[in-house]
């Protein structure tokens, strides 16, 4: 008797302290202002070789207008090829690699891009709307970059390559790392080209 | 006569460079996507023990929604108690500190200030219209940020100290590092309190 109430006690635990690690996940109940950035969550959303971390964002931390992400490339990793209807930084912390990307000079597809070494301690930005993609093209080094965006929640188009047209690539909304803490079913408003 | 001419040729050259350097500081023409940090203009703005980059501007860059700036504060040195209304996020790159945020609970004035630990890879956010300080209180070593900002160009209002009234905070704009490259004299926007 005494060991199935002490079972129970354990499987209730459990269960509080699950249902509070879910919670503090997609609220901002409960995180602190100043944060150890080597403590907060990090996953690679089924793609091997990365890592990324929401250092401030809308969904976890109710930002607005900006949003701050800590990504890792391991070697011969990339992004999708894609768009988004927002600013972005980037600045290299370590590691090198290769953006490439296509500005609007086709009107039906992004077409062949344009291609920059990136290395440690650089900084570039992506205009609005231009189809690009991020490549450690090194062989040793992990690529370490600071992304930071406007008009957060990110809503990214992607392209298989890029000849296809801009029409033909692929919301995805809400992005990988958006999805847990994402509640609204609704469709985002239309930002198509 | 030729060492006139030769006199004269390189005045004409120093001439010539640094209208050019001039034009490239306010212009994105010339400037590379791409860019090395550490080649980027520096300056402290008549601060000393101050440093300051943009990393991605308004004005240098063509920004419209997010600014990037890198920022050294050496041991005792310290930013003016000030607010904007705008979203802010820091990354501390090395060093510590402290954060003194004062959100608002009086209607009138900041108030005594909460008090944060900053440290080497911690990250945090002000909200839009807090009053705000942050401090290098270490003794050795210096303390270096990331900033991002929303709505730049930045309009900065700076208190001469905690209990100073909203309404008599003191507009800065354009701001120091705006200056050199702010040609329109309109007003900005009323973004009081």
């Amino acid at each position: 008797m005494r060991e199935a109430m002490i079972i129970t006690y354990i499987l209730a635990t459990i269960c509080i302290l699950s249902v509070t690690v879910h919670a503090s996940q997609c609220s901002m109940n409960g995180i602190p202002l100043v944060r150890n950035i080597s403590e907060l969550p990090q996953d690679n959303y089924g793609r091997p070789g990365f890592l990324h971390t929401t250092l401030a964002g809308s969904l976890l931390h109710g930002m607005k207008e900006i949003e701050v992400w800590l990504q890792t490339f391991a070697p011969g990793t990339h992004t999708p090829i894609h768009r988004h209807s927002c600013e972005e930084v980037f600045v290299v912390l370590r590691g090198s690699g290769t953006l490439h990307i296509a500005s609007n000079t086709h009107t039906k597809f992004p077409g062949e891009p344009l291609v920059y070494p990136i290395f440690t301690n650089s900084t570039f930005h992506v205009p609005v709307n231009d189809a690009h993609q991020i490549l450690n093209t090194g062989e040793h080094e992990d690529l370490q970059v600071l992304v930071i965006i406007s008009r957060p929640p990110v809503k990214v188009f992607m392209y298989a390559d890029w000849y296809m047209p801009h029409t033909a690539a692929q919301l995805k909304f809400p992005y990988y790392w958006d999805e847990k803490c994402y509640k609204n079913n609704e469709t985002p408003e239309n930002d198509e080209l």
